[in-house]
């Protein structure tokens, strides 16, 4: 381990707000370590980050799978350096009438939305606790606080990962390690977005939907805050927002 | 399935509570159907409830197992009546440092408090919607509302279940299936805490803890309420419990 | 004082709602002591509930007044019995734009439906307190949960009143003191609601809008909660209402 | 008005904290615009900014009254510049016994904590409003969330200006006006803590208590935000705090 360095791990940086909280911790001077289940996808993400001079590594590894994440903090404290930072940001928005849902895709979207939060985010606390220091930080929904109609699988998973993170946050802060959940509500600036809902997306113009870097911003602002004063919960909407 | 009885499936009717409520229901005129996973321990109370001369059945069944929940409904619906009332009453207050959690016991404790009353609320919730009636009552607990230091996980599964009564409650309200969702906080009367918190149960002379006879009693006042006044969620606490 | 009479005071009896309280703890064997600005609107209320045999005596009392509320509790205590239920049941629900409110009806508003529920509360408390017993009721609404857009005088009162309730809840609870706060969500069946909104009136043929017979019943059970179970909120709502 | 300058006026910048943040702002290059009841202890907070390069501007308002509401900002805004950020940081934590809790303090504790909020952030806002665009900060507190024992008087103000805040927010959002409340949990460093608390005043060393400079952060941090990711609500304590 090279104590020079800090690690900044995304789990799930596949989408776009794991990207840009990479590429932002990177330009801070953090090692962006950033994972998702296949390594390919993640090339375009880690050349960006190395074109802005940032150091990146991408590690093909199953946040649901315990000794998948034990070998990824392992080999990366091992390796790179400490995990000074470590975000979760595994989602998985798939609606569906309670009446419909399945058993299968309901202990899906659980194992992958919280399941996998619980795993990384203990592996991770556990060197935090040792050195005295280090921020988690957690992906959560407007579904993490209410259970909308249609959204049982989604909402117990991300009610889940915020209860997680409450119980961290309590229990850790005293033991010097930051623990804070976002509470994103609204459609993101996505690919996704942008072919699926192209209606929602038109509002992109006049700052309608989240832009990536926008939402980064909040993580690195939570992660610098003096212990002092630090955040537990914020939430992020776009101006035009029902809520 | 004879049309004139009601049915009132309680799973998990291996407490106190679940028993009490099994019998307020069967007091009231319902079959009570009652489930755990070895059948021997359920014989008391339906030799309870026979002796009040209600009508008890007892039924062997994994509430974490699909199969067992699907078999379990339609043998009721098929062999004694219509579910009226299903009450989910499982719980897995299992206390542990976030740091000392096992992902084993994380899972075990979700399985057990939050992904059997899905599959069991969802297995009732199609026949009942097919009926255009029907009440699903779930326990929850203080611990549904926030995530102390040393619940993750506890709190996270009652969080998921209270998730799934707000979304079930927001889907099925107005197809007319009543859910609601009880918030108990305190210790109830249990040989449980008898043996284990005697100086708990010391304050069972002053009321100082939840009579399951009384928590039967919301239960009941849930499922009665005419439908142009349902109530969602009651907190249940004796009158000296600091919250 | 007449030791064996119980009084049930229900401050702000002139909507449909009080008066249905008033009349069910009359049937239950209290004696009715309901109050609004003028005593002439009281009289069909009293003519009713003697009607049925019950007890009943009109106040004309500005529940914003502190010498006025004083003379209230003391005349009722004096003349009549010891006061065992109070029911804060005064609303002012008028939205406006935050920016048309004007800073006299926000005034307004809040010494109506929140300053004088701290008075009446208080001085009933001070008795119940020095009896040891007595069960303060609140009725409240969504908006003491939530601040929706033109809704800033009403949800203040009504977070107001919450917190009040909150606050005498944990601190009178231990003095066997019940405080409880009603949420009530959704048009109840009044005059107004007929007159003004037809529509939403219509909805009474499916049970679509709030009988306050039946949320006079839920006052009623939270007042006979025994304490090892009481209860401190609980939500009313149609089953068919959206929230 | 000069169209060049920025003005942040700070409500009640009597405290730490408000002139904390008032230095903030007048560093990022806003004309700090200060009021408190008296003028003459602004003093020194005006030759700290001006002692740092920065403009600011003494007033002796009392925000419970409208006429001196409407002129002060009348006047910022036709001999200063256009108020771009208004905080409303009154507080008024005086805890008391429900049942010793006078008529009087419940009242002022209310005026001067949640009407007073009421007043000036209304006043600002249609000036906000036309030009479609402002941020209005409010100081909440843990008390705002929750009614505790002895609080009522303060939770109630509290909880009124969170209303407020949600129903603001909502409303004007759209309108291009940001609108948030930052609850802040537990004791700042202020000479009221260092004389009363010196227990709790020791906490310094470990960054036990908030430092005003730290919340000005985040007050910050929220004005500074680009509109297609506000935050409505944040919450600051120390590591160490207990919640």
């Amino acid at each position: 381990m090279n104590e020079n360095k800090k690690v900044a791990l995304i789990i799930g940086a596949g989408d776009a707000t794991g990207g840009a909280i990479a590429r932002r911790f990177a330009r801070e001077g953090y090692v962006a370590c950033v994972t998702r289940r296949s390594l390919d996808k993640l090339q375009p993400l880690l050349e960006d980050i190395r074109g802005e001079g940032g150091e990146a590594h991408g590690f093909a590894s199953d946040a649901r799978r315990e000794e998948q994440v034990a070998e990824l903090v392992e080999s990366i404290e091992r390796d790179i350096g400490p995990i000074e930072v470590m975000v979760f940001n595994i989602g998985a928005n798939v609606p569906c009438s309670i009446l419909e849902e399945t058993a299968r895709k309901y202990f899906k979207i659980w194992e992958m939305a919280c399941f996998s939060g619980f795993l990384t985010s203990q592996a991770v606390a556990k060197r935090m606790v040792g050195r005295g220091r280090g921020t988690i930080l957690f992906t959560g929904a407007t579904a993490g606080l209410r259970g909308a109609a249609g959204f049982a699988a989604f909402a117990g998973a991300k009610h889940g990962i915020r209860a997680l993170a409450q119980s961290m946050a309590r229990e850790l802060g005293p033991l010097n390690v930051h623990v804070a959940h976002v509470v994103v509500d609204g459609a993101i600036d996505t690919a996704f977005i942008r072919d699926s809902f192209p209606e929602l997306y038109a509002k992109k113009d006049q700052d309608g939907i989240l832009d990536p870097e926008h939402i980064a911003d909040s993580y690195w602002f939570l992660h610098a805050q003096p212990r002092d004063a630090w955040t537990f919960e914020l939430d992020l909407r776009p101006w035009m927002e029902r809520w």
